[in-house]
């Protein structure tokens, strides 16, 4: 290893690791040592460069907390988790999008028909669909999980130290023998990522705001099929053009409408909504 | 935006930036998104691969503190430190590598042929060579920064708790007027890299050592000259050819002989050296 230079250094170090062959953990060691090798040679790194890479990543580490995973931010503004979202989106089925931060295993389970807004002011809106697989087949039963921020833009969980409980806004909803769901809440605002740490940094180095669309988060389940992970957006709202974490995609964007002959939909509801909005989930069966 | 798909997202991210055209910010930015975008798109990142890589990049960041920088220390064992001394290694001169983590600013200013051991037990060897420019004219006054480890492989850095003092086995020399330096020390040994942390955990699921054979550290200095960062390595010692963080290049490779026939090379010396250690540093001219 004394004869290594700077073109064969990278087939040395892949070398050292003496990996399965073939195995996924080699395939993926070995590509990322070969991009990033790849990437310095080509750009001829100065050492000063190059520590400054290292050291942002070491500000990303020194702002991280078990609630604040700097590094998934990164990854979200550099657009790499919209990237596996999109390369793991099933064929036919509902694309997926960030699940981002605020995701609570053990949501109240409530009764189609709730409202979930918790007492929060703002626009009540009915959230109805259907669940359905590739050949628009109802899925009664699937398992609608959802989160979302209020008409401020703030998740409760952001704010438990005011008082707030960090299950309002959330609920797991399981649709009915029709594969439909459909629920009032209050209709939530544009928010910005965290913006005060290294990611920050980066965003402001790049005249880049720190803003995202209004939207709501699901994960469905359904027993036999695949689980997705994503989030309605509506038309004709600010940000859905520039999300500041890439989630918007054309085919998650729903429309908002006043609510008129919603009684025609037979749906029993525990508070009278402003506005409709209407979204269909679709899944593919598990591989 | 709503309409990107996992092939036009790199430009679209890319484009969010709003950077100087051409600057060297805007090209070290799109080359690292693009390599990484298409890492991912490549290999099909899986939701728990890319987590798995965000998560390993937490955890570098919750091991680190202000005296351990676990991201340089990847960037080590994956080869990229060494790469980027390579490539910044002018022609002509002596090799650049690794600066290493125990570096500290204002080491003693020693007279030459003083012992640096302070006190430590092992082999006493003679360490002397000229600094010269790339046509081998000597460069007087060059300024030599070393530091090392002790008999036991360890930096006294790194046992102050047992009241070690960390400026010891670290001298600032001047070369005198025919570019010669000399001093004696004790012969250093091999040493782990911090195998406590995440890093660690990679290197075992690669079978991997972490050792890094016998080295000398040096940062030399001459005005009008280009410093250089390196280490000095031994002939025919332990892990020279499979140094942990791939520092080692033949050029750097010194023979270390029994101490005879020293006083005809005139030094007065502090101590009675059991060896020598002979070896030349080349400075390149600053562009």
């Amino acid at each position: 290893m004394r004869d290594i230079n700077q073109f064969t250094i990278t087939q040395a170090v892949k070398d050292t690791f003496k990996t399965e062959p073939g195995s996924r953990f080699e395939t993926l060691l070995h590509g990322l040592i070969e991009h990033l090798h790849d990437y310095t040679r080509e750009h001829n790194l100065t050492h000063e460069e190059w520590m400054g890479v290292l050291n942002f990543l070491y500000d990303c580490g020194q702002i991280s907390t078990p609630e604040r995973h700097e590094f998934i931010l990164l990854s979200d503004v550099l657009g790499f988790s919209a990237l596996v979202d999109m390369i793991n989106t099933k064929g036919g089925a509902t694309e997926g999008s960030n699940l981002g931060p605020f995701y609570l295993d053990n949501a109240p389970r409530k009764a189609l028909g709730s409202d979930i807004s918790d007492g929060r002011d703002g626009v009540t809106v009915l959230v109805h669909g259907r669940v359905m697989d590739t050949l628009k087949n109802p899925l009664p039963g699937a398992v609608l999980d959802t989160w979302q921020a209020d008409s401020a833009g703030t998740y409760p969980i952001q704010e438990q130290a005011s008082g707030q409980d960090k299950f309002d806004l959330r609920a797991i909803f399981e649709a009915d023998d029709q594969g439909r769901y459909y629920y009032t809440t209050v209709l939530p605002k544009p928010y910005t990522v965290p913006y005060d740490g290294p990611v920050g940094v980066l965003l402001r180095a790049g005249d880049r705001h720190a803003w995202r669309p209004a939207h709501l988060h699901y994960i469905v389940r359904h027993p036999g099929m695949n689980a997705i992970t994503t989030e309605i957006f509506f038309e004709n709202t600010e940000y859905v053009d520039n999300d500041a974490v890439f989630g918007v995609r054309k085919s998650l964007l729903a429309k908002i409408a006043p609510a008129k002959d919603i009684d025609a939909l037979g749906y029993k509801l525990d508070k009278t909504p402003d506005a409709v909005c209407t979204y269909d989930f679709i899944l593919a069966p598990a591989s």
